[in-house]
């Protein structure tokens, strides 16, 4: 074996990294067990985690070699085997350690929206209907899909062309995809895998309109797997990433279904074609948030928590430059620069943990209101959800971006594990509702909750500062001062407030002066996004200060923590100055303060780093990174890569085509 | 056929899209003119575009579809095939048509780093050494990369690893990567093809160092392509886009080379192993700025005018939702939410355009000075074309990505040509020089100059405001004063100078205080890179403005460009507000005057949005977007491409190895 073979078993941490991990100013372990909720589930996630990674079948080992084509057949072979296995664990599709199974498989699963499928069956289904569907969905016997989202409509429901027609003579719906941009678009699992589907539809009955309703479609034979009648079905094709999904398009053109297929909770056409409510719709509703909520932690924070364990490891491994003259290359982590792209999306990684845990158990109290019958939180659930949604997935996917930056060139390899990361949580920008929609949403109810308390209306306790601003200017003297939770909290309601009541004056001074209300809410609308985001932005810090509150009486963690809580609090503040000084909370000497606290935090929890991205535990299969291994032995682990390359076994065919004729035309002269 | 099908043959352009283009407020065919140069390169120009788009051997109709392997033999294959319809053109690799053929292909073409290699030795060897190369590598008889980055160095040469160590008694240079660190990482072409290479190693001589020096070392055997004794080459794997290009690595294990494979312009090696000198090597440092002043049009903004001419035309096309209660949904550029996206965007288009040619006069007319050995502008022109380089590449990779997401879902979908784009402008923040290390080359400029002003020394023209600073508060009393140039471009100033000033006078108070020179630096870059941003934007804002008053007469043009600068400047103070408030330059009230100045002008250029993006006069074959076609028939553009998709024309093999068993195995439930 030629000397720069290299073997990868056995080696030892790199001590550059090794290094990091001595004489830690905190137990990491305390904190692994406070992110994922209690010392029990931990031991729980890693068994399941570990039990998955070890099978050879969910290897991801050759991943980022593989053609599209690959990944989908791979993806249901994932998805197969992994009922057998999880019978094995002892676990089912309703136990509570699942989404532990789905983080160690690192998304290469299939048949997601057949899930979907279920769960909408399951809500909006009677009862007749959920037994008659179901067990054949959980056995696989029907696979489904959920189509909604139109060539011509996304977030905007209302505006779902296709048709649900009832024919009393016959007793049936006829579905229909009357114009191109009808085309239902985008579904998962129905490029090339789905029999049965969701349909949402306008429901047309006896000459009237109803609205947006759901319908069981048949679209592939179970027999041969060929489109049904009537039926176009194919793959959309190419995406930015999410290559093991088969994304899909179908057109319909007048297909009968049987009545019986109206999924009819809530809402039901009798035999004579007159549309009958039963219940109230807004638990439907309200499982549309609970999407928003779910997605929350998987798909959007645990890209960014990678991404920061990739990032903040190699940048202790990789040397570069030189800082003080004649010494050693320093690691690129004590570069300020460095520091302030990384350590700032630590702490947001964070934040975004503690929001998300307020966020599920705010949903988890309303659901069991709602079950009474109570929808009085649902207003604000919705909206929260929505901003905290459009907060979140930007931020995380701006974060995953720097932190790929941030390795240079090695970065946009796809070893590194972050050119995936990224092309992946990007996605959620724009599904489950665009963001801008998004924070219009959340604006809305701000300008509706600020006109209340003008009137004295109480406000929901997230809102409840818009009753009663805090006033006066910032107090701080010293940079010290900005290292005090509520100096910086105020700030941050300061900032909010100042944007929403100015949002809220601009409509207000334009309606007066004669402009429509349409007008006048679409040109204060960039303000009101602005508004949106700072109400979430105060929210988040309000939250990371509770969760300080909370934590074990531990006081080496407290005051890491702490750290980081005045870290993403002061980094806000330095990137978005503007809207801290304009109406004067603070001064440009305070500004100058709030900066030096920052750049301090900085240098302070430097040493940290490694510590606080340890404490998300994720292995090295789940990281699937040259750069972000636990050991650092970042450039054995390029090199490693470069070798299973299977393009490194084969013969270039290009040589014998294109190459050889130019190259030994006229040897003679070399 | 099915009443579905859709043909592509002689549509109308949308109505929607039509729209735009009706009682243009100016001439878009001069504008035309203007951002290519004059009348007779855009006749040019589109000479050569139409011939490439018009070869089939060049189609990229399916690219979106094609594997890594399949892309860069297709690359391998133009490449060939350009060199024959090059000479029918009666086009060489001098013409300065070049640009044009480059424009046309997209980007698929191979063999780009063996036009370095020939560019390296012509300006690097002696005659001799030109003589027997470069007609080796110009008819493809050797195939050549130019190997200088490694696994563990990339922006930091004096890192470099790679060693060529000189031995008097063979007449031999030991080329040799001791470590793995020194395995060379990166080079294009390297991976799969090149059969040479110019390999940048350590020289040492006699046990002396003497630096980074150009070697021309034999990779890959002439006969049957295999790599040569001691030589461990491949392809490095899959990047996050350049799925055409075989980026390599190499392991070089005492390789030797005959003492006349050194490029000996500016430095040999003598019989004995003494080293001599001979000439500047300033000019060779010269040529590696010109790569970057290179770069900026065709690999840095043709991404972002590709994207904001996709996005704004779908955004007239795309209706969503509601504005007006009751009337028809809206176009989605009618938001001002989006045009608060795209607009700036296609106002930074024209920015980097004006400053891109700036930078070209500046650098063509260093070099003639050059040429008289003239070096006193070298470095100023380093230091801005660092700063640009890094300003450009952040904005214009950002703003693809806007650009995307404005597009919502559809955006996601390789067919809208955005993901592509963005997944290969944004390698260029991290190639060429890593985009912080860059801007701290500029800060290091800005503080020695500011310095020097301090001592009365006379600075360079673009930093003589560090001389004579723009002082007192902005006059501005109403938003109209925000549409003067003059008042805005002293607030860019100001911001520009009084960040600047701040750094150097942390500096200078850390030094006094005691701190290390490299201390006081480090714990100053975050600051240090805002000061060396502002002092960019400050000069394209300054750029712009001279580019409208060098306009042709025409009124109406003027009034477009000169609303459209407006808009540039006045984005910015918006998303930069702090920079401008902090040190009091603009009051709050001034702030709010401002933003109103911002939101008119999204308003009033949105009419002109279209026309300002058809000005870039990109075709449809160029744009390769199913949402960018300037017929604006996006609907049917995207299920065209779900027909050419190969995917829908193949049997599904999963079906039979894993859903066949499970849908057939109890069908009579259904």
């Amino acid at each position: 074996m030629a000397w720069w073979k290299v073997s990868s078993a056995g080696r030892d941490v790199n001590p550059d990294l090794a290094s990091e991990r001595e004489n830690p100013s905190f137990n990491v372990e305390t904190l692994t067990n406070i992110l994922d909720g209690g010392v029990e589930e931990t031991r729980s996630r890693r068994a399941i985690v570990s039990a998955i990674n070890k099978d050879p079948v969910f290897s991801r080992e050759y991943l980022y070699f593989k053609t599209r084509s690959e990944r989908y057949e791979g993806a249901v072979r994932n998805t197969f085997h992994l009922k057998r296995k999880m019978k094995e664990m002892g676990l089912d599709e309703n136990s509570s350690e699942i989404g532990y199974v789905y983080r160690a498989l690192g998304g290469e699963i299939a048949l997601n929206i057949h899930n979907v499928f279920m769960k909408t069956i399951n809500a909006l289904g009677t009862d007749e209907q959920i037994a008659k569907w179901l067990p054949l969905a959980r056995n696989y016997k029907i696979l489904g899909t959920y189509a909604q989202t139109e060539l011509g409509h996304g977030t905007y429901l209302r505006g779902l062309e296709t048709t649900a027609t009832f024919d009393p003579n016959t007793q049936e719906f006829i579905i229909d995809t009357p114009k191109i941009t009808a085309t239902k678009w985008w579904p998962g699992d129905l490029g090339k895998t789905c029999t049965h589907a969701v349909v949402q539809a306008q429901l047309y009955s006896n000459g009237m309109k109803y609205g947006m309703h759901p319908f069981i479609v048949p679209i592939r034979s179970l027999e041969d797997h060929s489109s049904l009648p009537g039926i176009t079905v194919g793959d959309i094709g190419p995406k930015m990433s999410f290559e093991h999904i088969d994304n899909g398009f179908v057109m319909m053109r007048n297909i009968r279904i049987p009545k019986e297929n109206m999924l009819s909770r809530y809402s039901q056409v009798l035999p004579d074609g007159s549309y009958v409510k039963s219940g109230s719709e807004k638990i439907n509703y309200f499982s549309m948030i609970g999407v928003r909520v779910d997605m929350l932690t998987r798909e959007v924070l645990e890209p960014l928590m990678k991404a920061c364990t990739i990032s903040v490891r190699y940048s202790t491994v990789r040397r570069q430059s030189e800082l003080k003259p004649g010494d050693r290359e320093p690691k690129i982590l004590d570069y300020q620069t460095q520091q302030q792209k990384l350590l700032p999306l630590v702490a947001t990684c964070y934040s975004i943990s503690f929001m998300a845990k307020y966020l599920e158990k705010f949903y988890k109290d309303s659901y069991s209101e709602i079950r009474k019958e109570n929808f009085n939180s649902l207003p604000e659930l919705h909206a929260l959800a929505s901003g905290i949604k459009a907060f979140a997935t930007e931020i995380c996917s701006n974060g995953v971006e720097v932190c790929r930056k941030a390795c240079g060139g090695h970065g946009y390899s796809l070893y590194s594990g972050l050119p995936s990361l990224y092309t992946k949580v990007t996605a959620s920008c724009t599904y489950e509702g665009e963001n801008t929609v998004l924070h219009l949403q959340l604006a809305r109810f701000l300008i509706k909750c600020f006109a209340g308390a003008q009137s004295g209306r109480p406000l929901p306790t997230s809102i409840a500062y818009l009753s009663s601003p805090a006033t006066g200017n910032c107090q701080a003297r010293a940079h010290g001062d900005f290292l005090n939770p509520e100096v910086y909290l105020k700030a941050y309601e300061f900032r909010a407030y100042s944007l929403i009541a100015s949002a809220a004056h601009k409509i207000q001074n334009l309606l007066q002066s004669g402009v429509e209300q349409y007008l006048a809410w679409n040109s204060t609308s960039v303000e009101l996004v602005k508004a949106s985001i700072a109400h979430i932005h105060f929210l988040t810090v309000k939250i990371f200060i509770s969760a300080l509150n909370s934590l074990p009486d531990q006081p080496d963690l407290k005051t890491s923590l702490k750290r980081l809580c005045d870290l993403y609090a002061l980094h806000g503040i330095f990137i978005s100055a503007g809207d801290f000084l304009q109406h004067g909370h603070l001064s440009g000497k305070q500004l100058d303060m709030a900066t030096t606290a920052y750049l301090g935090l900085l240098a302070d929890l430097r040493k940290d780093a490694v510590l606080l991205v340890d404490a998300f535990d994720y292995t090295d299969e789940e990281l699937l990174s040259a750069l972000g291994t636990y050991d650092g032995n970042v450039y054995h682990n390029l090199i490693d890569w470069a070798q299973k390359n299977p393009e490194n076994k084969k013969v270039n065919p290009v040589f014998e085509t294109y190459l050889k004729p130019y190259l030994q035309s006229n040897q003679s002269k070399l």
